[in-house]
């Protein structure tokens, strides 16, 4: 119908408020002026409240890939031991970047759509006194999975391993108090949570962190994160987001980060109780459901690719597909960022009507009945 | 929860498409340069669709109502009679005018949420041949009634008198065939089912109602309708909107004027549906039901204001309250301009749930439920 109105309830790039575009639409300024280099210190400071962290914060211009792969250029020389947790993608991607930078990864493969088992984190950890690094997912998107970080770092501590976390599409949304749990290095990016175009990405470390890579062999220059951590703007950075950061960091701020955890929780409750209703299967169970995207299987007779299509052309909502080998199998609702709890219900809406339109039975209504349910008892 | 979020459902100022805005920002340019008259030329070629019509187009810089006084200024000499088909704020609006311009309005006072007795207004001009002017509303916003204009053009042909249409609130969402009905005059405004933010607003008038303008004894300048009709631009237009005119326009063009006819209907169709499965009475009967704005009554135990706001607060959507007298009494729903059927079925989810919190009784999902399976049958 109309094409800039359309929903975009994907796991990321999510929608941006209107504030921000107007604040990343502002005219080029000197980024060496002493006004932007306050704003971005002032972004930097704000950021601590989101990481939850009195550490160090680099910003990236660059992907939630670029600060990926910072975190292993500065902390896997070659050689080096690393344990991934992975259970999709963005677990791989972790195992892919310290193989390119020539370190060894011993890989917990967690079966899709189930969380890390923190005991197995723990045994293996007590067994290999040689991991330096243990690379973790906040919040596995390709699978719509959320691992426990707390429990990860409390067996990480007993070790002398450095936990590096991957929070790009959880941040913001899902809780992660960084020092409270000992968590050593946060990765994120701009387009998630922060409710920013996609352009920026961010480092946060601690101290002890910080150390290990003043140590750190592997060759690094736009990815040195020292020269962040002490210039804060060692070069050029995308200008525009910086603005639109300051703003989306007034927004998180305004709202509450506490409150932005709860609302992300409603709206993942909300998804579930629809999809159910509407005889759904959902990919995830309820302890490890990421609080900012839900998977649903396929089922029977539902050609998933033609329904996702359908519910864009038909009704204005586009959702995300299976990625890799789980394309057509199961597709994805994002739920992050500038989204709210009507959003939701909007979403199953155009389920319903999409899942009608492709000839799948479903009773109109009874996942937004279910959903609005689950609204009214969290008032 | 986010300020910026919130569904603006009033019958306008209505949603601005994200392209219109872009366009709306576009740097100030001399509005006397050749590119800019070409542009405002383009927009009145392109408007000549949107009326139905081959007369001339003015674009006034003003709101609706300037582009009704300017019809009220150049065709209503002191003393001159005038018939006002009256059902609301807006047919009120007519008889004001009138008077202001010093003429003798004779009024058919229409009870609200009632249309126009086509009969009625038959026989009044048979008898009145002193009737220089009928001024009716297409849509009157205030009460969600929509009249049969082509009706009333056809008993207003057979009178020497020229017929004026307030179409404020419907051009471009309501059918008007102003040349193949014979409308001599209509009026709308840029900020409903044009898409536009309020700012500009139009004439349109055929050859007949433009020989009766040169002979008008009334006072104008600013509306003097001639100088729009000969110069284009007479005096300083609003620069930025027609930017955002051309861009709408385009939009219009594109969706196709009968499709968004169909649109409005749907949504008007679905919002009503709705409506009746909660249980609430719908303010007007089916007949004479608005496609671009629905009222509803309030109901025993319910406070209509109170249950506004907390929609507003609760779940972000923003519903119009009753004008005048009718206020407390109805709530309006706008579905005009960039408004969508997905838009609806957050309406009308959102009105389920702030009705629950409200203590009011109603089954959630019932509205949403009967509002799909009409958008499902249009399929």
């Amino acid at each position: 119908m109309f094409d800039e109105a359309k929903h975009l309830r994907i796991p990321g790039p999510s929608p941006v408020p209107p504030s921000v575009q107007r604040e990343s639409s502002r005219p080029m300024v000197a980024h060496r002026s002493s006004d932007f280099m306050n704003l971005a210190k002032q972004c930097i400071n704000d950021l601590k409240e989101v990481f939850q962290t009195n550490g160090q914060i680099a910003i990236l211009t660059g992907s939630g890939t670029a600060a990926m792969e910072s975190a292993v250029a500065n902390l896997i020389s070659p050689q080096d031991t690393a344990l991934v947790l992975s259970g999709g993608k963005f677990g791989e991607r972790w195992t892919e970047l310290v193989k390119a930078y020539k370190g060894n990864p011993t890989v917990i493969s967690i079966p899709y759509g189930q969380g890390v088992d923190v005991k197995q984190v723990e045994q293996v950890l007590q067994s290999r006194p040689d991991i330096k690094v243990v690379f973790a997912t906040q919040n596995e998107s390709s699978t719509a999975v959320m691992n426990d970080i707390e429990g990860i770092a409390a067996v990480t501590k007993a070790h002398d391993a450095i936990l590096v976390v991957d929070a790009v599409s959880g941040l913001g949304g899902i809780p992660l108090y960084m020092d409270a749990w000992g968590v050593d290095v946060v990765v994120t990016g701009s387009q998630k949570c922060l409710m920013l175009p996609p352009g920026l990405s961010f480092v946060a470390a601690n101290e002890k962190a910080i150390n290990r890579m003043k140590a750190n062999q592997s060759p690094r220059y736009y990815f040195n994160l020292a020269a962040y951590f002490d210039d804060v703007l060692p070069y050029t950075p995308n200008v525009a987001l910086f603005y639109g950061l300051r703003e989306s960091l007034r927004l998180i701020k305004e709202e509450g980060l506490e409150n932005s955890y709860k609302r992300h929780r409603l709206m993942r409750d909300m998804v579930r109780a629809g999809i159910k209703a509407m005889g759904l299967p959902l990919f995830v169970d309820e302890e490890s459901a990421s609080l900012t995207v839900t998977a649903v299987s396929g089922v029977e007779g539902l050609d998933v690719e033609a329904f996702r299509k359908l519910v864009e052309k038909k009704c204005g909502v586009i959702l995300a597909s299976g990625q890799g080998e789980m394309k057509g199998k199961i597709f994805r609702i994002g739920h992050m960022g500038y989204a709210t709890p009507l959003d939701m219900l909007a979403t199953l809406a155009a389920i319903e009507v999409g899942l009608i339109l492709s000839g799948f039975s479903v009773t109109p209504g009874i996942g937004v009945k279910a959903a609005e349910e689950v609204w009214v008892n969290a008032n």
